[in-house]
C-alpha cells in the first residue's frame, strides 16, 4: 500500500496523474482509514481456536483489491467536507465507517471461502486457494465464522438501517450464487438470467458497501439511493469484466488459471453472446463442453476462437461500459471534489483493468 | 404434531401424564405458537430461485425435534401470565417470539446443512442428507441463505440485544465447529477440550434460544442469566447424550447410522473416557482407528466393547446428569407453573431419550 497521506492528494485532479491508476489513488486518499480498517480486520479475526486466524490470515494477507471496504470508506468520506484535511482528527462517522468497512470485507471474504469450495477452485490471488491449503471443511466453517463476525461488528455499530442493508445483501448474494448453480451447464441461459446472477453474487454487495456511507453520514434518501445505484452498476461492470478476463487474460495477471469458468460450465457474458450467434456445429460444441461437461484438450482454445469470431468479448466490454455509464451518472448530484473524481475514474479503471 | 390446545394442559401436572413425554407436552403447550412459527419458516424460506425452497423444505419437512424454537417460545411464554389462557389473543411479545424462534431454527438449519458437508454425512432424520440429495455446493449456499434470512428476521424485530445474543452465538457455533475439526483424530483430546467444543457447537445456541425469551419479555438481568444458563446446561446434556447414542442406539431410532462419530474420528465423551482408562493395547487400537483413520470391519464393535468394559457410556450419562441438574437449578427462581414444570421435565427427557 502507498504511504501517501490523504491530504497530499486533495489539491490534485487524480485523473491527471498518469503514473497511478484510480484504485491506487483511492487507496492513497483513504490511506489512514484503510490502515484503521486493516487493524480492525486483524483484531476481529482473532480466536482462541488457532485454525481460524491462520486460515483467515492466509486469505486476507494475500491481498486482493479491497474495493468494497474502500467504497464504504469513500462513500462516507464524501460527506466529511473540510474535516478530511485533518486526517489525524477522525470524525465519529469515519470511525463507524472503519468498523462497517471491516464488516463488508468479512462478508466478502466469507463468500470467497465458500465460493472456492463450491467451485472446487485451485487458486486464488496467486496462491493455492484456502480449500486446497486447509481443506473444504475448514473453509466452510471459517467462512461461517467471518460471516458471524461481520454481524457482530454491525451490531456493535448499532444502526438498524445498516444491519438491514447488509443482511439483505447477504441473502441476495446467496440467492445469486444458488441461481448461478441452477443455470450452470445450461446453454439456454439468457442474458437476463446472467444479469440477475451477477447482480446477486457481486453487485448487491458493491451497492450495500456504497449505501452504508451516506446512511452513516445521515444523508437524504435521494443521495443514499444515488450512491447505492453507483455501487450496483459499478459492481455489474466489475463482474462482467471479471467474466471477460476469464477468457482473455493470463494466469500471471489474474492470479489464477484462465478458463476456470469454461471448465466449470459457468454461463457468463462471453459464452452467452457467442452461443446466441453460434451455428449448428458451434452449438453442438457448446452443448458438449458446457452442457454435458465433456471437455477435451484444446477445447478452451476452440471456445476462445468462437468467442473471438463473434466479437463476444467486445460485446462484453460494451455491456460493462453501459453499466459504467449508469454508475457515473449517479455521481452527478454530488459536489465536485477530488474524491468524487476518483470514484468517477474508478469506473473506467474497473472496466479497463487486465487483472 | 399433537392437535392438543395449550389450555388443555394448564391445569395438569405434565409429569403425571405417563402416555406423553415432556417434549410432546411442550409441543402441545406451545402448539398455536409452533403453528405460527412453522408458517413463518415456510414464508421466509421462499425465493425466486426454486432450488432454495426445494432444498430448505427437504430438510425442514423431514422434521426434527424443533427443541430450539420451542425453547424461545416457552422462555417467552413463561412471562405471559394469565394471557396464555386465551390462546387466540396473542400478545405482542409472543408475536415477536414467533419471528425469533424462526430465526433460531434457520440458524440451526444452516449449521446442519454445513455440518453435513463438513462431515460428509449420508443420512439425516431418516433420509439421505441434503448434501447427498442436492450436492455439497447447494448445501453450502442454501445454508448461507438461511443464515442471512435469520439475520433479516432479527433485524425486522429490531432489538439490538437479541441481535447481539444471536450473532455472538453464531460466531461461537462456528468456533466450536472449527475446534472440533482441530481436535478430530487426536486421541490426546481432553474432556475440557470436548466440553469447549460442545459448548460452542450445541450449547451456545440452546443458551441463546432461551435467553431471547426473557429479553423479549423485558425481564431483569438475573432472570435473563438464569434462563440462559438453563439453556446452556440443557444443551450440554443434549450433546453429551447425542454422543452417547452414537455408540449405543440403533439406526432405526436415531434416523442415521450408528458409529458416525467413530468413522469420522470425532473425539466425544464415550471415547475420551474409554481412552483415559485404556491399557497399552487398547491405546494402540484407538490410535490406529481414530488417530490414523485406519479402520477395518469389526472395529466399531471392538470400540463399543472397550467403551462398555470401561463403563464409558455410564460415565457419559453421569456427566449429562450433572449438566441436567445445573439446568434445573436455574429454574428455581421462577414461580411454579405447568410450563416451568415441563421445562424441568424436559431435562430428564433429554437425558433419557433413545433418539
Amino acid at each position: 500500500m502507498s504511504a501517501l497521506q490523504p491530504q497530499n492528494k486533495q489539491g490534485q485532479n487524480p485523473s491527471k496523474t498518469p503514473s497511478e491508476n484510480p484504485l491506487d489513488i483511492l487507496q492513497a486518499q483513504m490511506n489512514d482509514d484503510m490502515v484503521a480498517v486493516n487493524q480492525m480486520i486483524i483484531q476481529h479475526m482473532q480466536s482462541d481456536v488457532a485454525l481460524i486466524p491462520q486460515l483467515a490470515n492466509y486469505l486476507i494477507a494475500a491481498g486482493g483489491k479491497r474495493i468494497r471496504p474502500l467504497l464504504t470508506l469513500s462513500c462516507t468520506a464524501l460527506f466529511e467536507g473540510e474535516t478530511r484535511s485533518e486526517p489525524t482528527r477522525l470524525s465519529e462517522n469515519m470511525t463507524r465507517a472503519h468498523k462497517l468497512a471491516a464488516a463488508v470485507e468479512f462478508i466478502h471474504t466469507a463468500t470467497l471461502l465458500h465460493d472456492d469450495v463450491v467451485d472446487d477452485s485451485d487458486e486464488r490471488r496467486g496462491k493455492p486457494s484456502a480449500n486446497i491449503a486447509f481443506g473444504n471443511e475448514a473453509s466452510v466453517l471459517v467462512g461461517d465464522f467471518l460471516f458471524s463476525r461481520a454481524f457482530q461488528l454491525m451490531v456493535a455499530d448499532g444502526n438498524l438501517d445498516v444491519l438491514r442493508i447488509l443482511s439483505n445483501a447477504s441473502a441476495i448474494i446467496a440467492e445469486g450464487e444458488v441461481m448461478q448453480l441452477s443455470v450452470q451447464n445450461n446453454i439456454e441461459t439468457t442474458m437476463e438470467e446472467y444479469a440477475k446472477v451477477i447482480e446477486g453474487k457481486t453487485a448487491s454487495l458493491f451497492a450495500a458497501a456504497c449505501e452504508v456511507g451516506p446512511i452513516i453520514a445521515n444523508q437524504g434518501t435521494e443521495t443514499v439511493q444515488a450512491l447505492r445505484n453507483y455501487g450496483l452498476n459499478l459492481g455489474m461492470a466489475f463482474q462482467v469484466i471479471d467474466d471477460v478476463l476469464d477468457y482473455s487474460s493470463t494466469r500471471e495477471k489474474i492470479g489464477k488459471a484462465v478458463g476456470d469458468d469454461f471448465r466449470e460450465g459457468k454461463m457468463t457474458a462471453p459464452v452467452i453472446f457467442a452461443i446466441q450467434k453460434a451455428n449448428g456445429k458451434e452449438k453442438e460444441f457448446w452443448q458438449r463442453t458446457l452442457g454435458d461437461k465433456k471437455q477435451n484438450e484444446g477445447d478452451l482454445e476452440k471456445a476462445q476462437n468462437f468467442i473471438s469470431q463473434h466479437d463476444a468479448l467486445a460485446h462484453g466490454m460494451k455491456l460493462a461500459h453501459q453499466y459504467g455509464d449508469k454508475a457515473i451518472k449517479n455521481l452527478n448530484m454530488l459536489p465536485d471534489t477530488p474524491l468524487k473524481q476518483t470514484l468517477v475514474d474508478l469506473v473506467s479503471f474497473t472496466i479497463n483493468r487486465e487483472y
